[in-house]
């Protein structure tokens, strides 16, 4: 399959170029100057198909680099499969995901890497990577980790809360750090002090206080600003390289930024919630179908955080100044009925979680709307960067001869409106976005050069996805 | 004529790619898989020259934005003319300047802008654009501003320091940011206090410390610490972008960081000086030529800075951080015989400056054999920012179709001695950089499409450079 | 004469003491247990009066360190003579003042030092000391400083604003602070820059904006931390201690306390006005007989600043964090029929300047019935801190053994209302206070052992109060 | 018992004063202009004692506001019992203690609060007070803190290190401090993260590195940097006031310094160690009898630092910035031979502590012959802080009537040399200060009105010490 897309404007994390891009296979087989000829011999009679992007932006496939799909969690598991969140991801111009291998607390770290593929091969629509969760860590995990490696996951995500299922403590996440400041491999951060919130939610349950407006209200920004100093100050003794996930604490940025002034190796990811949702809107939410537990539908960790407080606008200050370098969604969603409802009269109990991955292209496109961030550090923040942090970039997360053609032809004069009943495709019973209106739209996707969505349409087929191996972060070689 | 550069590493300011470059007229026509076919069409065949670049580094043309050729200073004149400073460019990987228009107080701004497209045209080796330098801030000033952003002046220099020849007053700097901030114009600075200055030469003369060395002890960092956050206070009361030319000082460093981190439109350049040699190296020297005027080689404002203050480690962190986003020259030459040696017995007399311009690339990679910085921030350092900086991105600054034809054959493989009688093209009769070696090497240079450096061999023509027009900065929309 | 004060709560900087207080001629000459007896000897029995301060704080009598008493300003002076402001700062509580001997720009400062002696000689109700304002630093200037030293003057104020008539320019103010850091007197800056406020005004008149509100607006917040990071770095350079009077933006406290967390010797000031009055204010104020020119009446340098930014919060917090160390008054009052109306349809031509020496200590000690500050915390900032700073502490500033008989008795149960009417005693025709109300009383007022105000009465003569030789600061020795 | 001392120089907190002291009884009567008359009433005759302090300075005793005597730890016991260890401080001019109450993980607190008691009652040489000590936080803990207020004890210590020994987690602190904020009271932290230094000593000691320069190594900076940030943010969470103890790391101060800038309720004392000694020291440590385990007398936690990294010159900084308020000294004594040998072969088996309960005020002093500090500023930290900070100011910490008779007479020409034969009484084989020698004596010092040392002689009986009850910290009311 040899497929020109001519006339389009193409947009890469430094800026734009006209150009047509030739995908020939696999791959992006040239970027040339727009014409369709090249030394006057006609690309355009010699290819299967010509796509006319005028008018619109050809940019590399999104890259979510913070996915959950079918994630077992409090007894529950996440509604998306590896088929319908990547396909929704698809619809999005999303084309790669990395999701995480779950170890919980003394499981087996290989054994479930093992069965995070089963779960994932053959269902994918669009590429995969893994990074792996490693909980509690023990000796064997470090083992883990080096043989994870040659695997292509070079990632390994720690959290700082959740005792007792993903906690490990300061001791332990040392260690891991050790080994990481050894093979080179990124430590991923969960950034919340999970023993200041354990007391907090069980005082305000104490309380009679158990509606979803207290899930953020039990986990402050000081549990995030003190977890994410922490974290960067066991990096600093370690030389770890740390990347923090989900920031939504001003306070967060504010220690990130003063770390990477220092010249230590931190990043950071923020989510789309962070930027336009609020603590504020989850107070006020209220449907006749679920009353004051409507706000359960944004119950996510890190929490929504209040507007009063300005963490929104300083969240996209901070993916101008760069202290934040990536824009993921930690997609991890839950339907209202029999699962986020085992939550009713105790937040506690409400699965975490928000779905995002079909919107994130769209709702950071919107950024670029409003003026908040340019067009290129939108491609940037949502494909470049992410590859190049986590060991794909070449393959991904950029237009260039010999990439993967992962390519995605968007309209800046088209729309879109996000709801359940409208562009939605990830199996959730609602939408943590309705009524989102977006100035622009995702017209076509290609992945590995198969055009899998156009004009709203799946094309491709279960199992076009592939695992990607992933090499070193190209931030830290 | 038409060029394929084959087998190559292109590098771009985001990563590597192994592609095939086919340069058409004057602008690179495509970007290729390697191969020398396109579909079955026999790409090498059809152009005229085929350039092996099998195991070297493809990188756009550097951009020095920091140069002054020719320029009338303290009763002399630049010893490099665009002619012969454009030539050592070229030998050195640079294929576009952007030197500055000098306005001294009292003279006509738009009079002197056409002056130097007088002194420039036809003389060029490469392309070359224009900052005005504003000094002494008149109504007419503002006017100006306007009428030279449509001819692709978009960047005006002031000066903090230099009274009666330079300076511009803090009321005067204002209005001309207030006018930046209309226009969208970038505001360049040279941040030292001059007030302060002056006075210390004076008393250092009056207590006989005459000798170069003085020069950079009368110029401490204080002074240039303060000014950097006095052009950052008033340009956050403007609303006007601001770019720091030549930081020495980390303190200064560190102003820049906060007001980045506080999301101003702040940035700067640091120069290959202060990344390698100090006040020390000053002190030092000397020679049986010179004695301990020998010093007077390294007479540049800002001045070179004391090593025991790890100012020098700082500048590189700062180009790691981010922080600094630009490596320019300020390629100033004076001959020791006759221009320097003016100074002999009162180091305020020596002509301020060091050539680089022909090193700035070699030096840099340096940087990259040392571990300093990553092979892509070389190339984005060196050419793809100050592009995006300067408003010619995409034209300049990248390897992508469309763009001119400025493209570099680098050699990891290579080795480069620097000094007078080596690598040397520039018009002076001595080198600052005398004995540095490079692991590196600019095997060829295009200029637009043409080959004008092959093997330390200039086969270009006096007029090949041509003026480009910028637009405004693409970091600023 | 010898008083025994008996039955109150002595407050002094740490903290408090029940104890009697025991006045012989000018002096304190005991601080004893309460009970009127000592070893069975009957103090009451010898004193000429024993006056009854139980249910009272006995505070040293305040110090007024920045006061402006008949200074020539703008075509006029300001409207208290060293007579009655010196009456007006009894009334309220103050029992010494240091007042600025005035040199303009071409003036003989020891000339202008003796003229001062000659203008409060014989007219002041209470002590006085002076500090030497010195303007356009010339060699001469560096002489005088020396001989004032003698003379007990001991500090030294520079201005960064007002051209023509105080400014010194950078390299000024380093000459001064050099001498200073040689000499080891104290420089106290006025900083705010000057050159920037000086366009503002110019456009602001320029586009019709003449009213007293555009006098704040003409001076923002970005003017004086710019001055003040400047003399921060100027003394850093210098090795000279500073002082910031009349500090009013939170920007500026930020770099004070910056300086200061950095060890350098950084002190300021605050005034009542900053604490309590606000940009808003003047912006709102209107009366039948002035209309928008009401605003007038709060027209000082530096200005008040908008409360939305939360300056005033800034300044109590300050005082708290021991950034800001003395609150004086910058008593600089003019009436508005014959004065303040010189601006009548140009703000610029308003003189600048509040009165307050009659409010300070009842004003600040609202701060302590609103929770702002401690008890001991008040007198520190009104007493023993200026005592300390300008070195006449022992005499002035605390209750012990050797020092003046200044002393004051306030009754925390008393009333104070503020207005023209009510206990007003300063020579203008308005008050900027009116309206305030303060849950407390000036009782009754001892300087140097003589009984001045009681009740609300003057018992003193003219010319009561002596010139007081200062030391240096005790916080640089 | 009536005493007057003449002739000497009084010291307070804010300055001095040339008076005589008249002590009747346990308490202070007067403070008077020298001269031993008063209204012609003959004082010195009327007196039981005068003593002649001409030429010395009159302070106000000191007040070790951190001691651990017969400190059971570690399966050992601090030597000094309350009897030796205090009557050793009595030597040295401190005329208050106030010591540690110990709760280990699951004993009960107040019966431990009686226990202690009765080891300190009728055996102690100068007055003293408790902090307690709370392990593991309970909920009887809660009630336990707001019982012993009521008995005097208002602040209330917790452990981030030394798990199942003295350690709160993060949830359990977040408790105590909530209660904290309810009842006045100052929670005290020893910062270390002890989950991290539990694994760095546990790979030392694997690693064979077993002497006792490794504890120092194996608790580095950064975990008392995390530690320190996390508590500020916990206290800031929660609202309650926070006294960092035993402050040695330059990073940890300049967390502390940030939140006091930002106007949190953060204080923080250092200790002589931390000013004078070095882990270089401790690494170059030996001698015929210990070999390398030498260092083992400088075995305390937090541990010496690097004078690479210039702790010791940032805390003399912090002294003078207020950042640290507090000089204690943490006296936990052992013996080598029996205790500190514990350790032979593993570091981390040797008793944690050093005595210097006898020399802290003259080591202090020492800094004021060095200008770190002044005069006043040595009794402000030693005595008047401390009195202030734990709620015993008037009684304690100042020279006025009313105050305890706690009173010593240093001797600014007199002469001290420190070591084990030389001046020490407290119950060690060694001395950690071996060697400094001090400009400076203290001659005569007086516990409530009685004289208990003088010239060296210990005149004082078991038991003349009384507990004192405190009121809550003068810095939070």
């Amino acid at each position: 399959m040899k497929t020109l897309i001519t006339g389009g404007t193409v947009v890469n994390a430094t800026g734009t170029a006209q150009a047509d891009v030739l995908i020939d296979g696999d791959t992006i087989a040239a970027v040339l100057a727009p014409g369709s000829t090249l030394l006057g011999f006609d690309l355009a009679g010699n290819v299967d198909e010509v796509v006319d992007a005028s008018g619109k932006y050809v940019i590399p496939g999104g890259i979510d680099a913070h996915t959950h799909m079918q994630m077992p969690f409090g007894g529950t598991e996440a509604s998306d499969t590896f088929e319908t969140g990547t396909r929704a991801a698809a619809h999005g111009g999303t084309t790669s995901i990395i999701d995480f291998v779950v170890q919980y607390a003394g499981e087996n770290i290989l054994d479930q890497y093992k069965l995070w593929h089963e779960k994932a091969a053959g269902n994918c629509a669009i590429d995969y990577g893994f990074h792996q969760i490693l909980s509690d860590v023990q000796d064997s995990s470090l083992t883990a980790m080096d043989e994870l490696i040659n695997e292509g996951v070079t990632s390994f995500k720690l959290f700082m809360a959740y005792k007792g299922v993903f906690l490990s403590d300061d001791g332990q996440i040392v260690k891991a750090m050790q080994r990481a400041s050894d093979n080179g491999s990124l430590i991923m951060m969960h950034a919340e002090n999970g023993s200041v919130i354990d007391l907090l939610v069980k005082q305000h349950l104490e309380r009679g206080e158990t509606t979803p407006y207290y899930h953020g209200v039990s986990r402050p920004w000081q549990a995030e600003e003190e977890a994410t100093h922490r974290a960067i100050m066991l990096a600093n003794l370690t030389g770890a390289p740390l990347y923090i996930v989900h920031v939504s604490a001003k306070q967060a940025v504010e220690q990130i930024a003063a770390a990477r002034d220092n010249g230590q190796n931190v990043f950071a990811e923020t989510c789309p919630q962070y930027l336009y949702l609020s603590l504020e809107d989850q107070l006020g939410a209220s449907s006749p179908e679920w009353g004051d537990f409507e706000g359960a539908k944004w119950v996510c960790s890190t929490p929504l955080r209040s507007k009063h407080e300005g963490h929104q606008n300083h969240m996209w200050r901070g993916l101008r100044t760069n202290d934040l370098q990536v824009i993921s969604t930690d997609h991890c969603p839950f339907c209202m009925k029999g699962q986020k409802d085992m939550g009713l009269g105790d937040f506690s109990k409400i699965p975490n979680g928000i779905g995002s991955v079909e919107h994130r292209m769209d709702l950071i496109y919107q950024g670029v709307v409003m003026g908040e961030i340019s067009l290129p550090r939108w491609v940037e923040l949502t494909s470049t960067t992410p590859a190049r942090m986590f060991g794909v970039y070449g393959k991904k997360g950029v237009i260039q001869p010999g990439a993967d053609g992962d390519v995605v032809i968007y309209d800046p004069n088209g729309h879109t409106s996000i709801g359940l009943e409208k562009t939605h495709h990830m199996n959730m019973d609602y939408s943590a976005w309705e009524g989102f209106e977006i100035d622009g739209h995702v017209d076509t996707v290609f992945s590995r050069g198969r055009k899998i969505v156009d004009e709203n349409q799946y094309l491709g087929r279960k199992g076009d996805g592939a695992y990607f191996k992933r090499g070193l972060s190209q931030y830290l070689i």
